[in-house]
């Protein structure tokens, strides 16, 4: 194979390349414009990427870690000690297995907590009075005065026709009920396209004088489990309540209206926004053997919302972190660079160990060779998804083909890569996200459904090789991926 | 796109074309060497398969098909009289649905029992004895005799350790335990690569003299449920009785052997055979518009285990197919051939269905365009597999890109296909099997475990939209696929 920056090849040529390059011969070298360096998958990936997978399906211990995690720690939210238990508990398991480092970086998060009362009432009509349906309190809200807030129940679509409805909107309680977009086949996509809903519809609905706020939960299901998240005020609005609602509670309530009956209701919640408080990342290192101040940083956040035990999310992503390391030690493949696990804390509500994270590691961001977050759930491996310079996607390909034969991980496409590592790109980071398959997430994100039940061995574990493998190949490498210019 | 007959282009030039054909030119002109015929992805299949994977999405009714079927015939054993109900009912749903034509085409079908009475109780040594341990009859078993069986436990990894061990062996009860391999990534390989414990174990053990014979289950799980499925007796050899054992209880039994310990065992059984009894193939069709007597064959089994519902395997499979037609007729779709719906009885203990479609139809074979089968569970989608001419495999690579687009149903291996599709192989008819993701799918194989609670929405609807694709896309292409050559 002649040795051709990919990246300057004319697009047919280049996917010949590419293809090629699945076939055996492994040997795609792409260049950095900017740097003039090349990339080559190492003459012992195919081995070691065959021996990771092995070791995952048959000795892996991600599964059996996620268990312990979610026993330990099942309530993880920022600032609770459920967070402080989990991150002693994952620095000890990072010493225990052996990191060459382990350290707590600090971050002081944003605390915000649940409560103990969570109630909404049909107050009318009468045939439905005193109905109790499933709620959770948004992250981030304020309470409702002790006795709770009634007032009629107003309807939305989008936050658009908030103001379209002002008069009937000011004194009432707001239930935004569109649902995530079915049609589309990546649920992501469906959740991205309405959850604004949760994100912005308190302080939408307040601006034209509600009194409180519910989201249709975020879920592609239609069950009786509300699903909770994060939710922001805006500055010189009024912060009203908010909560989430079941699904099919919102479609009880749609019903009645479409129906014409006035439908009242009464909000109580006791949720409470403490001090920000001290918390940590947990950063765990396997010390590359020739280029050691180069790291190709793998990771997860350990916060969890409150409900469920955030087995998906994403307990499981960091547990898969942590394996990455685990398998390379049980194999004895210690890479040229360094690898870096990074468990953040405060994904869920402010991102506050990212931003700590990359502001502490500024002057070294340029020795980040790639970053890798799963953050998408561990079910079984769809692929990667690359937030990097086109010339450092096609150099992945040939590596992702490997990684994908032995794991099921295949897939390689553009765009988001992870909130977590977000905050590097501008250092030039290369960004690549875990994709497992994604039908049944939301499912379960963000509610009581996140448990270790929904939780499948072999296909955590997969998951771990496909990470470890694509972290190991790029750590290995002669040369590093192009990387990611300002925009 | 030159008009260039994939099969005779060297790998390369055919790689590349293949490649170029999925950035959207989808017109790769496919020769059939012997025919003369090519191949070209209809003009309107972009469009439709779109619409088809939306409606699947939003208005799908595989689910709620399977659900119905799977109270109203449970237990579908050939010969039972859920398995006439499962007749029935397919039958009237398809009329329902708006068929062309909705036949029962009749096969002669071996019939056996489980019977009352499936117990293994240990009776050494003796801090175990009265422990009952979780098996189910083999289908095919005879009975023990009313009292039981009782003898030593010889265990054995595989069938050839059975002669090397023919003194011990000779009047005790033999496990067959050598477990599914963990360390592949695809479960159905490990499953190939043991279950001739499960299919052969008794004969083999039998003529070594023992008195009945145990497999551990076939199952990727470690778990307290038993694996049923079929076995053979050998001609000549006697007929032992033969029952599949928990993962859990065999492995407990292995550690007490493997300590030392001579563990005895009691079998008791009273499953029979009875004669062969009349039953049938459920087969619909939607006339093709133009060329109705050439066919596209969507299927899948409609018999399944008398253990949990045979909700995965094979009730899934078969509301896909069934699905395929109404997903079409919903969208106006109705192709230039005609698709026909095969239901199949008997896959499970004897394949009489599949060799009687195939004899009543061997006339019409050569006008069989492609044959598809679902029976490899309805999980997520991840592609095709192919049993067809090279020719044949190289022109549907740019049909399933186009329908893994829209579905997930991305790969495109070759191999095996289905097993009631078999025997059109022989009268040159290409076979496709429909692949879903295979992590989950030996957790519930053949067990109390594969009932509607393991079937995900989302995921068998979009199952039924790759399969539909895929028909509806050979079924109104302008040419044909090559056929498979005779061996």
């Amino acid at each position: 194979m002649p040795n051709i920056p990919c990246a300057r090849l004319q697009p047919r040529a280049a996917l010949t390349l590419v293809l090629l390059s699945t076939l055996g011969a492994l040997a795609c070298r792409t260049a950095s414009p900017g740097q003039g360096v090349r990339m080559a998958v190492p003459s012992t990936g195919a081995e070691a990427v065959e021996r990771i997978a092995r070791e995952a399906l048959t000795r892996g211990q991600t599964y059996d870690a996620l268990a312990e995690l979610c026993a330990v720690a099942p309530s993880r939210l920022s600032g609770s000690e459920g967070a402080a238990r989990a991150v002693e508990w994952s620095a000890e398991r990072m010493r225990t297995l052996g990191f060459d480092e382990v350290r707590l970086e600090p971050c002081t998060v944003p605390v915000w907590r649940r409560g103990l009362t969570e109630e909404l009432v049909v107050t009318a009509p009468a045939d439905l009075a005193g109905t109790r349906l499933p709620i959770l309190a948004l992250g981030g809200s304020v309470a409702t005065p002790p006795a709770g807030v009634e007032a009629s129940l107003v309807i939305v679509q989008d936050l658009e026709e908030l103001a379209r409805r002002t008069e009937e909107v000011a004194g009432a309680i707001v239930l935004t009920a569109r649902p995530m977009d079915a049609s589309l086949l990546d649920p992501f996509e469906a959740y991205g396209g309405a959850v604004d809903q949760r994100s912005q519809g308190a302080a939408a609905a307040a601006r034209e004088g509600a009194v409180a706020h519910l989201v249709r939960s975020m879920t592609s299901s239609r069950d009786d489990v509300p699903h909770t998240g994060g939710m922001r005020y805006a500055d010189g609005v009024e912060r009203i309540p908010s909560a989430a609602l079941s699904t099919n509670a919102a479609d009880l309530l749609a019903a009645r209206v479409a129906a014409g009956d006035e439908v009242r209701l009464r909000l109580t919640l006791d949720c409470e926004t403490l001090p920000p408080a001290p918390s940590f990342n947990v950063v765990g290192e396997l010390r590359g053997r020739e280029l050691p101040e180069e790291i190709v940083l793998v990771s997860g956040h350990l916060d969890a919302w409150d409900v469920g035990q955030g087995a998906h999310d994403c307990g499981g992503g960091c547990m898969q972190a942590v394996e990455t390391v685990r398998l390379l030690l049980a194999l004895d493949l210690r890479p040229r660079r360094t690898i870096r696990v990074v468990l953040y804390m405060n994904e869920e509500n402010g991102t506050a160990g990212a931003r700590a994270y990359a502001a502490a590691h500024a002057d070294e961001l340029g020795r980040h060779v790639l970053a890798i977050e799963s953050d998408r759930g561990v079910f079984t491996p769809r692929g990667f998804q690359a937030d990097a310079a086109p010339g450092a996607v096609a150099a992945l390909r040939p590596l992702v083909d490997l990684v994908g034969a032995s794991t099921g991980a295949t897939a390689l496409t553009t765009g988001f890569a992870g909130v977590d590592i977000g905050p590097l790109k501008p250092g030039g980071v290369p960004l690549v996200g875990y994709v497992p398959d994604p039908q049944r997430y939301f499912d379960l994100h963000h509610s009581a459904n996140d448990t270790m039940d929904a939780v499948h061995r072999r296909e955590i574990e997969l998951g771990s090789a496909a990470i470890a493998a694509l972290a190991f190949l790029v750590a290995e490498a002669e040369d590093v991926l192009p990387r990611t210019p300002r925009d």
